[in-house]
């Protein structure tokens, strides 16, 4: 890139907003009608669907069907720009972004620049752990896991072998859980098909949860239903455990138990990913920026933050601010979108309100938890009525109409056959450090 | 990797087949009943389909929807066995190769390595130039045509926006045309509602074939047609020209014209891609094998080369081999499994004899053009009767079920919609040299 921009000046104001996770991509949709020029940056030029990354990891659907590229998805907006850009810092003196290909002036900056893996500092964890943020990562983890079982067939020591064989999932949020389950589920119905020459049942999954129960936040009964589901599975949870390091072999908890693995899957807690330049103030110490309930960002009139970045002051339900998830990022882009055009027209903006309709994971076939609120009142499902809605809800909150048909086609073959087709290794694989190949002589003929 | 390999020894003969091509893979099938343990290697875990590589370069097909993994495809053949590795070297009298992961030895070897883009030692090209021989080629292709429209809407210079826009095929074979023809698609119906702010009567697409028609080795009808397509479709056909070099900016034709580029796409013409330590007088100057009608490599009893890498002697229709395409691949590595079956019962060889059914080749949307040979007569056909000929026999000739029906759908789903949905950049980028930002000072405000 040659470090110079260009873009039509339309007279309008122009709003710029960073990142088009669900609350940018609300934004820019919910400003399709409103006299203003929508320009996007985001280093991908696409929209990825973050909560089904972990079916993308698993084998059990395609990259593509889950992604929706901002051009085709937002190309008949007319005051719709798009710039395949990261933000470096804001000059809000001068209402000017600095971008890796120039300088962007904005009359309105909407940062929704979403949450990255938190390791709390631990760089040894950060350096090993894979996490599940982006369309890459999950392709890296899916490379990864094959590859190990390709590699642990050269191997004939039990604990190198089990190093490779064997998963460590860190976190037990939704990512975590549904991560765990569709582990389980590979490992009962389609490695043993694949690499005959391994014995699965060496095959460990460890899902390490710091507190007492899973899925914190949702109901008692989902959190007890997912124990019971991942345990039916075979998955071993530790619930009040905590990981105190990793080098991308061993993993010590804090009561000094270890676990051996190569693959260590990162979903414990994520923290804001803030651009440089604003006042130090309004960054809170979990990155997130502090707004107000029109999405302001404290000391300033034309910035605002939306979704996993923002936290929301004035909030009596949510002291620690709404869950970092898709619902309150997208409820809050449609909401700033309908308070631009107020605020253009010379009307009062209203007050976000979150409605939350709820949560839901799934943990395998047939086999989900869902805290659903209607009408005010809040049901406790489970099973397969549950599994039933987290599909339909899933497959409804894709972007597009051809990402829904794909992804429900595959769910209905996947289910159908019991298999994960996308077995395959293509582009990067996370390499752990080598593995001593013991006392076999090197250069054996077999 | 550890270079150390174990693998089952099943007290039957062993045939270790290295690369999973068409050949390879055919062959893997043809020996799942005869007595012998199939051993496989490939750097890749999955058969690429590579008539199709071009629509995942053009963002029509996902490259999902064209691979099979061998684990997945011969899973449940139970003497088929599967390692991920390339190979180094043979040694034919110790009846061993050597592999990235350890020392294999062999019963019965086949070399079914294909072939690679052959630049004739031009090391310049090589580094420029992309290629279409891989999943990751192709994948690299779609990304950088990407990126490079998404650089262009930052320049302001005119040549140096042409260079992002602009594309150079060199090859009039099948690659080449309907490279060139997907291509023109794109900038007719796809591209201008991506890049509104583009002009894309600036983008042309050359395509410079060395000899005097397209499709050399189809009919002169066939030839002809595809030329009338390609320049209907706004193609810049270059016909008995040659590309003398290419900088990664300019390509210096042999009459000394220059065309201005980012992009060549390389679709000249292959090379063989050889193993170390045979005795020099099988390989041929082509860089392929020079095998008897038994696939037989000259000199060895137990040595074999099948497909792109293989050259039989004795074939009076082809002098120069029978063409690097799937289907001469396909059919040597069937007769080659039944012959080892023969041989193994004590039984005389047959000798391979080519059916050749005919070539085809797709221009775009209901046009094509075919040669079929039926019964003895060759039945020329272009427009949209060879179209649905060429889908039809694409879609069957797909190796698994699951990819024959996820193409057909997506075939249906972009003719319906004229559009290719594929179009996002994930992994990596071919980087061209930096262009030279002009005059315009950097860091200009916008």
């Amino acid at each position: 890139m040659e470090g110079l921009t260009k873009i039509d000046d339309l007279g309008q104001p122009r709003v710029v907003i960073v990142g088009g996770g669900f609350g940018g991509l609300a934004l820019a949709q919910a400003l399709a009608d409103v006299p203003v020029q929508v320009v996007l940056i985001d280093k991908q030029n696409y929209h990825a669907f973050q909560p089904l990354l972990y079916q993308v990891a698993t084998a059990g659907l395609a990259a593509d069907t889950i992604v929706a590229p901002f051009r085709k998805t937002l190309g008949e907006q007319k005051n719709f720009y798009f710039r395949l850009a990261g933000v470096q810092s804001i000059d809000p003196a001068a209402q000017v972004i600095e971008t890796t290909i120039g300088l962007l002036r904005y009359d309105y900056l909407v940062l929704a620049t979403g949450a990255t893996a938190n390791y709390f500092g631990d760089a040894e964890m950060q350096r090993h752990a894979i996490t599940l943020k982006s369309v890459s990562d999950a392709l890296e983890l899916r490379n990864t896991l094959l590859a190990n079982f390709e590699q642990a067939l050269q191997l004939g020591d039990m604990e190198k072998i089990n190093s490779l064989l064997d998963f460590v999932i860190v976190g037990g949020g939704p990512t975590g859980v549904e991560m765990a389950g569709a582990l389980s589920e590979l490992r009962a119905h389609v490695f043993p098909k694949d690499y005959r020459e391994l014995d699965f049942k060496e095959m460990d999954i460890h899902l390490v949860q710091s507190g007492p129960v899973l899925l914190k936040g949702m109901s008692a009964q989902a959190s007890a239903k997912a124990l019971e589901y991942l345990r039916d599975l075979g998955v071993e949870v530790l619930l009040d455990a905590r990981v105190k390091s990793y080098d991308g072999y061993t993993v010590t908890l804090s009561d000094g138990q270890r676990l051996i693995t190569r693959t260590l899957i990162w979903a414990a807690g994520v923290t804001g990913a803030p651009v440089a330049g604003l006042e130090a103030g309004c960054l809170l110490p979990s990155n997130r920026y502090r707004v107000d309930e029109f999405n302001r960002v404290a000391g300033y009139d034309n910035v605002f933050a939306i979704g996993d970045i923002a936290l929301m002051s004035g909030q009596p339900d949510y002291p620690e601010g709404h869950p970092q998830v898709a619902q309150p990022a997208l409820q809050q882009g449609q909401r700033l979108g309908q308070n631009l055009a107020l605020q253009l027209a010379g009307r009062p903006m209203q007050p976000f309100v979150y409605h939350d309709k709820g949560s839901m994971a799934t943990v395998g076939r047939n086999r989900a938890v869902a805290d659903i609120k209607l009408f005010g009142r809040e049901y406790h499902l489970s099973g397969l009525l549950a599994w039933l809605a987290w599909s339909l809800v899933h497959v409804m909150s894709l972007v597009n109409f051809r990402s829904r048909v794909a992804v429900a086609f595959t769910w209905a073959w996947n289910y159908w056959s019991q298999d994960k087709g996308l077995r395959y290794i293509i582009g990067r694989v996370k390499t752990a450090p080598a593995v001593d190949a013991g006392t076999t002589a090197e250069k054996a003929i077999v």
